[in-house]
């Protein structure tokens, strides 16, 4: 006997950007229709959205103002952004529609806070240029020279989840966590040193790794005048120079500014794995030496990627279950 | 006034492969003549050491039996070793000709945890393949999904200082640690797993790290056969797939056999730093894809270069002063 599912369970669901195929399943076990379709900005910009309920994005897919208003008035009343970052979503006009965001963002941390104390490591020990040399066959042993993260002051841009995490890493390599968050109250910093600005966390710091989100307020924030103030001498006295990671979001760094300090040395290295353009390939950052770069794959996990999707189907299930969804970002 | 110091104080100490320039001038402020230069091997065979009464070496002087005769029954009592590794120098042949041998071991502990814990997370997240790719104009995103260390078995081959350290990182990243070190008692192990044979520890662990000295017991001991036993799916149940990092020595690592199996997915990445025979740059390995090579800089930081050359310069000091070394390596 076939099992014929009432008319008010026929959820359409889209995936556009991909999503773990075990989320997929979960989706689907609920009854519900999942498409799993990359539209083109033009096609979005036609309303392809519109015929369905609810869709899980991640990045790639931009549901700006234009985006959300060309998909309003018909089906879709729940955007998921599979991932922490909902900057390619404006909420305002989500919110003016009556459609939820929601977004996954506690599954990717540790995948997240792994790739920065790698990006870091890679930095003071040069492991790519290593790599790069010996397959030129040069073996660049003496000129190789890098420096110990132990001892050093790491300043931490935002103490969310991730810069927590990566704190207690670091603090396990023997590194002096420092922080500036101006969202968050003080007895909230635990151990790590805490400032109320962010000139006084880079007078302090040879190294910096940023975990702040992409807003008016931090575009381009990280520039020439705040890399003049670190010490580049370490807090243990050796000459380790000055060294920045950003994995947050592209934009936060004034890339032009910090290719100039690459070149001219008062950044030792610089280990990005998000451009203000991507893909980032006309970037001029990825000629230099003393350059780490990664295609924004710090959330590309197994793991990542199966609690991302499950907790993003999981999202979308309580909406469309009619409850409030644990994640919600708008105040819809 | 001139100082003139009395003969019995001139003790000439030759330093062959480098040292810190801190640890130049302690040896000069002790009134020793010093001089810095780094012999073919021919110039060691034609006894250019015996007019030395001290030798400090790394890596790159090989003082083999034949090395030690030739230089022997001069002024020549003290080799030290500016580092950990005395694989390069005949122990017994020293100990005839009444030769003290030492080292510098704790110098580089942390200097070697640190790149090995770089080269963990350098092989699951691909991070000198991402540069690479980059650099190659290659966006390369997709074809990048690594795994996180949280949450799986590290094996530890050998459980000395350097181990140790590694295990204490790899416990913040959330890894469990194992280990197989059959000199170590049991009640020494702390918190990590121990085994009685290095197959149990191999049949436990998705991520192997190598600690221990090169000797006839551990050449060639890591191969096929071992890999074998690997589980491919991590402690966590994820498709992490089987990763090795040797940073100890060259020659433990099979590596034609590793070769094969980097080739047919057994291993799914290798990092290595030392290498059979170096520089090694017509090692099959360094065209591989999924491998992550570093030409032996575990110990080339600023940190453990000025300390190896204080520790090696004090080892000196004390055995030309007539006191018994602390890190006498012989038992002369």
């Amino acid at each position: 006997m076939m099992l014929v599912l009432p008319c008010n369970n026929m959820y359409r669901v889209v995936v556009t950007d991909g999503l773990a195929a075990v989320a997929i399943d979960k989706l689907k076990s609920e009854g519900y229709s999942v498409d799993e379709i990359s539209f083109t900005r033009d096609e979005i910009l036609d309303g392809a959205l519109r015929k369905y309920h609810a869709v899980i994005i991640r990045s790639a897919t931009i549901l700006d103002k234009n985006a959300i208003i060309a998909n309003s008035g018909g089906n879709l009343k729940f955007i998921c952004r599979a991932g922490v970052g909902v900057d390619n979503i404006d909420i305002r006009v989500a919110n003016k529609f009556d459609i939820m965001v929601m977004n996954a963002p506690s599954s990717t941390t540790q995948s997240v806070a792994e790739l920065t104390v790698g990006h870091l490591i890679s930095c003071v020990r040069r492991i790519p240029e290593a790599d790069r040399n010996l397959r030129k066959k040069i073996w660049a042993k003496k000129n190789l020279r890098g420096s110990e993260l132990n001892g050093k002051n790491l300043g931490l841009v935002g103490y969310g989840r991730i810069a927590r995490k990566v704190a207690k890493i670091a603090e396990a390599f023997g590194m002096i966590v420092h922080a500036y968050d101006p969202y968050l109250s003080h007895d909230l910093f635990g151990n790590t040193i805490s400032y109320t600005s962010i000139e006084k966390l880079f007078s302090n710091c040879t190294h910096i790794s940023i975990h702040c989100n992409l807003s008016q307020e931090t575009k381009n924030l990280i520039g020439e005048d705040l890399i003049n103030l670190m010490p580049k001498t370490g807090a243990d006295g050796s000459n380790c120079g000055n060294h920045i990671v950003n994995l947050s979001r592209g934009g936060i760094v004034n890339e032009k500014e910090l290719l100039v300090c690459l070149n001219n040395g008062k950044l030792t290295s610089l280990g990005l794995d998000v451009f203000e353009l991507e893909p980032a390939l006309k970037n001029d950052l990825i000629n230099c030496e003393n350059f780490v770069g990664t295609p924004h794959i710090a959330a590309s996990t197994l793991e990542a990627q199966i609690r991302v999707g499950l907790e993003s189907a999981t999202q979308i299930i309580m909406a469309l279950d009619g409850e409030l969804p644990t994640n919600l970002i708008n105040g819809v």
